[in-house]
């Protein structure tokens, strides 16, 4: 069971929230800006249902409310930023405004994050790049979740990428998804409703096929992109190496098995090989390739045609990445958001913690 | 049935008829090493087998076998390339070079190509960067064979990426995948054997879920990685868009269902938005984000430790991305080269052609 919140309550509450545990103004509206993007986006499990997460990790001292987040090291094109243990939510937008800012010169800008916690949902980040018109990309490694192909050993985050695309009259390309075959959110909302999940998105402690939703609460593992070899797991896992190791090692954040866990009860691993959560941004400026205006029309063009390829039996339309979420986010900001009753009773615990009423 | 030619007799043949085709020496090396270097690494549709295709693309004047590559746009890291109708083969490491010159100034280099052809192995071009100790990225667009989810139109190509990261004393990370569920590849190996194909790698032209590897030949579809939208096919879907766009649209070359086809008797597309393949390059310098020691000894610790995760039960060990094709090129430089009859036949009927002897 849920209720509908409206936007503007939970932006005030998670504001003040986040004002609460000592984050300036500027960082307070930024990670709720953030934070509620997901809700407005459909991905609930990255929205507001995470807040009581990030304030468990504040209070294991995980989580700096007043980071010094700083460049440590730079070339025309790429940036290492240091993070200082600081919300994700706040470190990322950050780090890609240096990368923005680094292609508005040498064309793009590429910056590797470490000492840093989680940041919300990708495809945030990667659209700040649209309103310059330039093409943004985001990832992040995550607590290891998930068996590369082959292992029963829980290696991996989710580690999603995200890629934003400005087109003209038409809205922009938005891709954002996980690099498992289903995202955690997908399952909890199967744990909630104690429903079996499809064959290939999770696999029993021995490394059998499952359809336990509750799998990973016995020993189970997620399965990359592909559920199994025959079907391109190794694409997966490959996909969920090249996010960890361009968000960790490329900055010297924590990786694999050792990226730290978000909720704060697990223990940190031990002989972390860096620090914190690692992330990746890119943006490049559709001019430093060819004029903005031509680039635009292609996109259009581009989008048209994809929209218009004929659909399966049984299906209306052919989908373009972001148009899912965009839908989402209009009928959302009118008719508000559902909060599952569980994450009312947590945000209620809150509230009563720091004097705020939702 | 097949016979095992060695690399070096392979290697004289390719060079003496791209020679005879009137590319220059230092073309025909290049164009040879690349084709081979598919063979080697045991990804055999992209290799020898093609041979007789690029041929034939050349005498429907297709391929221009001595083109003005060119820089047509640059920024301190970007450029775009027009390939002026040359083989992929040759363009493609062109490209790439440039690419690793800018990471060499800018710390990072990105470059796009229009009018250019099929160019091999992505992860040969990928690869190219590890000896400047630099992270190399590949992509390519291709003709449509593939549906989007909730399609059953022929919209994309296989459109592979490819990603090299340079370790230390461990052979490099070399992730080198199509987008697709299975490589076009993978499904003309059952359709020599005359085998069903696992469910989720084509449908038929109605867009069911179909077993027969031949569906290509009906109307049928190569799907997404994910292969049904319940087990991520967007994603796989998105992937490919993104190559398309990276390698298209950012160039100018033609895009989506208008990529122009391999086989020289398949009519080009009406209305064509650019001219030819467009490929993507990235190369990025590992020492633009930390002291390239320090990177590689934790890429080091990054592969030894997921070599070393633990084995789901039947399986001996954890493979890292590039695993298998360097143990096949190991055998394959000994042993030689295992080239089907009817690729030995269509060799045979070039080599009169050109008055060259295998």
């Amino acid at each position: 069971m849920s209720q509908k919140i409206s936007y503007q309550q939970l932006y005030t509450f998670t504001n003040a929230v986040f004002s609460a545990i000592g984050c300036s103004e500027k960082d307070a509206t930024t990670a709720t800006t953030v934070l509620l993007s997901a809700d407005i986006r459909g991905i609930d499990s990255h929205g507001i249902a995470r807040l009581t997460g990030y304030i468990r990790l504040w209070e294991a001292k995980r989580i700096n409310a007043t980071p010094d987040i700083k460049i440590t090291y730079e070339t025309p094109s790429t940036a290492v930023v240091d993070g200082d243990a600081g919300l994700g939510l706040v470190v990322a937008p950050y780090a890609m405004q240096v990368a923005i800012d680094k292609a508005a010169i040498a064309g793009t800008g590429w910056v590797s994050v470490r000492n840093s916690n989680h940041f919300g949902i990708a495809g945030y980040h990667a659209m700040m790049a649209l309103k310059h018109d330039m093409t943004g990309i985001a990832m992040t490694n995550a607590s290891a979740l998930v068996a590369p192909t082959f292992s029963t050993e829980r290696m991996l985050g989710t580690n999603p990428i995200a890629v934003a695309i400005p087109a003209n009259e038409q809205p922009p390309f938005v891709a954002d998804f996980a690099t498992t075959t289903a995202s955690n959110g997908k399952l909890e909302i199967l744990q909630r409703k104690n429903e079996a999940s499809p064959l290939g998105w999770v696999q029993d402690k021995e490394g059998n096929n499952s359809t336990d939703a509750h799998a990973l609460k016995t020993g189970g593992i997620m399965l990359p992109l592909g559920s199994d070899r025959e079907h391109g797991s190794h694409k997966g896992y490959a996909l969920g190496s090249i996010v960890d190791i361009f968000s960790a090692i490329f900055s010297g954040a924590s990786y694999g098995p050792w990226a730290p866990p978000f909720p704060a009860y697990v223990p940190m691993p031990e002989n972390m090989p860096g620090k914190g959560l690692g992330h990746f941004f890119g943006a490049m400026r559709i001019d430093a390739f060819r004029p903005a205006d031509e680039f635009k029309q292609h996109m259009d063009n581009w989008i048209t045609r994809f929209r218009n390829a004929t659909p399966a039996p049984g299906h209306e339309k052919v989908l373009i990445p972001g148009d899912p979420e965009r839908e989402m986010e209009l009928i959302r900001m009118t008719e508000g958001i559902p909060v599952n009753d569980s994450v009312c009773d947590e945000l209620d615990a809150i509230g009563k913690k720091f004097g705020i009423k939702l």
